[in-house]
């Protein structure tokens, strides 16, 4: 297998927009940079990327195009009436991939479990190249939405992709994630219209229950993992979005959640508080006692030992966070007010990325409509959870938890019953960022948005990254292709299009110098 | 006008069975007590209780037949398809009236606020005797009723009513509060049956949006106070229960009620707690904190000068509660549970009447239902309540309370946004139980049951008692019908017969003690 360096520096237009646009950072012509020695298939070329840049450009409006008929399906998978267009969405899915000449299966996951009714959406997996001397990269996206109704504040239909001036383009699903998952088939378009070789053997895995807790996916990909995934080389991931609007990221971790409910309980039944306040232990007042034991107002985790678990931060670790685009503003604007608790970005997002957090949710079982309501509940369910990082196992979060709680409970000196218990955990995941997937998709950034990427740890959880950790062993990367202002999950939620057209060159590159990186790396 | 001794110790029979079943507390002849002189009308002879007690034991089933009937009208206020029939109630009342002989009004209270396609039920006023030389009882009801479905669990039919044998009548209303409304019916029917005269004049005033806030009442006691109503000497309510099920009382105080919002905001939106949990302030964090500093395990009120505003306990009050007929055994039944605060019933019974009271009854706009959300809520808005006894004015009590919410949430350091505001009050009401008003229900119980009277207030309020004191400027009296047992606004509703027929015979024999006490009392 021979060796050879890919020169792309020539790809690099001085006065290209989107680097120009970058002037603050200063655009960084590619030609600056090591060449790179590739992961090249028998004795033919390299695959070019100038070719595909290029058709991905005049393929733009087909594109385009092609989301619009996917936000047309209203795949919600959250509501039984539109489980016929989950279905729907995955048949144009296999359509478009068999067009493009991909070998297709949508594999079917059986009932939904406690809706027996209904048949879970199919899995559309599929496989394009099978060339032993290529990587294969297994790519996950999914392809249902959340629900949307014009008349909760849409200003166009949520079901009809809308572009704006701007080149906002509007739509549920459009940036969560159909945009993302035709990205990868606009990628296999723009290389066969241009006669540019796939430089690597893709594997799809497009699930269609993701906005409705993945019903039945790990069960599928831990059985995969040895037959239809097991040549994957690495996992790539994009359903997250860049941490600002200008900037693309790579992100390399997520925080877990163990989420708890506590329980106090007291009287048979419900109680009148004119009856019998006073004079009978009221189980809200001391869930409210316990609750206010878990953490401060300034967000300091109260629970002796859980600051223990925590991995310290490495000067290494420390280093990363200066350079990274993000300001206090970004954060008010996100919140919609000034109440961040600390007072610079890096320690925001240290306590967004890399320290627990604890937040109370609410309250199950007390009066929680609008008006006024003299009852004394008799059963209470406080619900809170603990976003959890390296190092915190969560069998000893649980333990410094439930030993907590009990401890403050008793000293209440209350008759009432108290009860704690973990509802679920989903561990932490932490990838290496200086794998070589991670190293390829960079470059790729810097290829295609003539900027180093923020390298990212995210706060939240994507479950499925682990899972296919796991079940694969292989490296995760999430590879985000939508914005921060995008509004997943919310009204109007859009996708840009200059995040759609960069971002499916940023993937097809992506593939291109994971063909290209050493292994070692 | 004469007065003269009434002797009515004839009417007790040795051996009598209501008197029997007392035996613990012995049997009270009425002959050892003094002679009371009456206030009699003209010159004519005193009324009799035997042949009104006669009358109604011979009457029973004609009375059972009544409230029979007016269980069947589903006079549910709350619910807008049943509006006709709280109408057909009123109807109801006003033909059973008219034709017993009483003028009778059905005073239209205009549309209902906030649901102006409904109109207000009528309150039915009536007058029954307009003797200048009587004194003129008012008389308080309500005709409608609480919702009520089998399948919420009833046993039977809830708009039919059916008796067990053990002479429990069951049906919704039954006890609350058609059985106490129609006793006064009973005994204008059973008077005119037994052709003895009734001792005073009767006005009633029968609501029928009760258990719906009585919206427009209270507008309409203050306009008729120097109308309709301007004749009245005293007020008598029965709407309310007897602290066990074997012995009667009489009730001269009710607790008033401060019902609080405190709502703690910060974000624009609700926050996805991976995405911001550790780096902004948390509105229910903060919230909890500040509800837990309101109220300990114990029931202890933690606001600072509170519990300065309560009347002292006097030595004379204190002596009247070792008599009551209550146990701890009564709480525990009643909590269905051992979780009373308080070790002995005295204790029990002055934190439910004569102390105040703290509740938390939930969290409006946090996440309530079952199972798992990692939100992280907006806004959330506590809500509390405090019982409240003499001497606490509203105003003070609110100042106390909004200084205290606002002195611990500035302690917090939390640049959220705090608000505290009263959503309503209602007065405390403590009345003299040895008015004449209360002397004569006192008499009455001990004729008819046997014993003393409990001497009862009430940790709830009802507030058309306050209402009525204010308007009338009279001495209003709470003179329950029903037993703690009743299960008023649960399922299985039912009044026994006894409380029933034996409550009739009270309410007349209240009437005609009334008559005969002297003002001086």
């Amino acid at each position: 297998m021979p060796l050879f360096p890919l020169r792309i520096s020539s790809l690099v237009k001085p006065g290209h927009s989107l680097l120009s646009r970058f002037s603050s950072h200063g655009p960084r012509p590619f030609a600056s940079r090591r060449f790179f020695y590739g992961y090249i298939s028998d004795t033919k070329m390299a695959p070019q990327l100038e070719p595909f840049f290029k058709q991905v450009d005049s393929s733009s409006e087909t594109f385009i195009d092609r989301l619009r008929k996917a936000v047309a399906i209203p795949s919600v998978s959250a509501q039984d009436e539109n489980r016929k267009d989950v279905f729907r969405m995955a048949q144009f899915l296999a359509d478009e991939l068999k067009a493009l000449g991909a070998e297709v299966e949508q594999r079917p996951l059986g009932k939904q479990p406690g809706k027996e009714h209904l048949d879970l959406p199919p899995v559309v997996v599929a496989r394009y190249g099978n060339d032993k001397n290529k990587r294969t990269i297994l790519v996950y996206g999914h392809y249902d939405v959340q629900p949307a109704l014009k008349e909760d504040g849409w200003a166009t239909e949520p079901f009809e992709l809308t572009i704006d001036e701007k080149g906002r383009m509007f739509g549920r699903g459009s940036t969560d994630d159909k945009g993302p998952v035709l990205g990868w088939l606009n990628v296999i378009e723009a290389h066969r219209k241009a006669g540019v070789e796939m430089p690597v053997n893709l594997l799809c895995c497009f699930e269609g229950m993701e906005e409705y807790g993945s019903e039945g996916l790990d069960d599928f990909i831990q059985a995969e993992a040895k037959h239809y995934f097991k040549d994957t080389d690495a996992v790539c991931i994009s359903d997250n979005y860049w941490l600002g609007t200008e900037k693309p990221c790579l992100t390399y971790g997520l925080r877990g959640c163990n989420y708890y409910s506590v329980s106090i309980s007291g009287p048979a039944q419900d109680l009148h508080s004119g009856v019998f306040g006073g004079s009978a232990h009221e189980p809200m007042t001391d869930l409210v006692n316990v609750l206010s034991k878990l953490v401060d107002a300034q967000g300091n985790i109260l629970i002796p030992g859980l600051m223990d678990l925590v991995a310290p931060l490495t000067e290494e670790e420390k280093a990363l966070y200066p350079n990274i685009s993000y300001t206090m503003d970004n954060l008010h604007e996100s919140l919609g007010s000034e109440t961040g608790i600390h007072p610079t970005k890096e320690r925001t997002l240290m306590a967004r990325w890399r320290y627990p957090s604890l937040s109370i949710h609410g309250v199950e079982g007390a009066y929680s409509a609008p008006g006024a309501k003299t009852v004394i509940p008799a059963k209470v369910i406080g619900k809170f959870s603990i976003r959890t990082v390296p190092n915190m196992e969560s069998a000893d979060v649980n333990k410094l938890v439930f030993d907590h709680i009990k401890a403050e409970f008793a000293k209440l000196n209350s008759k009432n019953t108290l009860d704690v218990w973990l509802q679920h955990d989903g561990k932490w995941w932490v990838a290496s960022p200086k794998h070589w997937n991670f190293t390829a998709a960079s470059k790729a950034v810097e290829q295609v948005f003539g900027v180093e990427p923020d390298m990212t740890r995210e706060g939240g959880s994507i479950p499925v990254t682990l899972t296919f950790e796991q079940a694969t062993g292989k490296n995760v990367l999430l590879l985000p292709m939508g914005s921060s202002t995008d509004a997943a999950h919310s009204i109007n939620e859009k996708l840009d299009r200059r995040n759609y057209i960069e971002g499916t060159k940023l993937l097809g590159a992506y593939l291109h110098y994971v063909a290209e990186e050493p292994t070692s790396a």
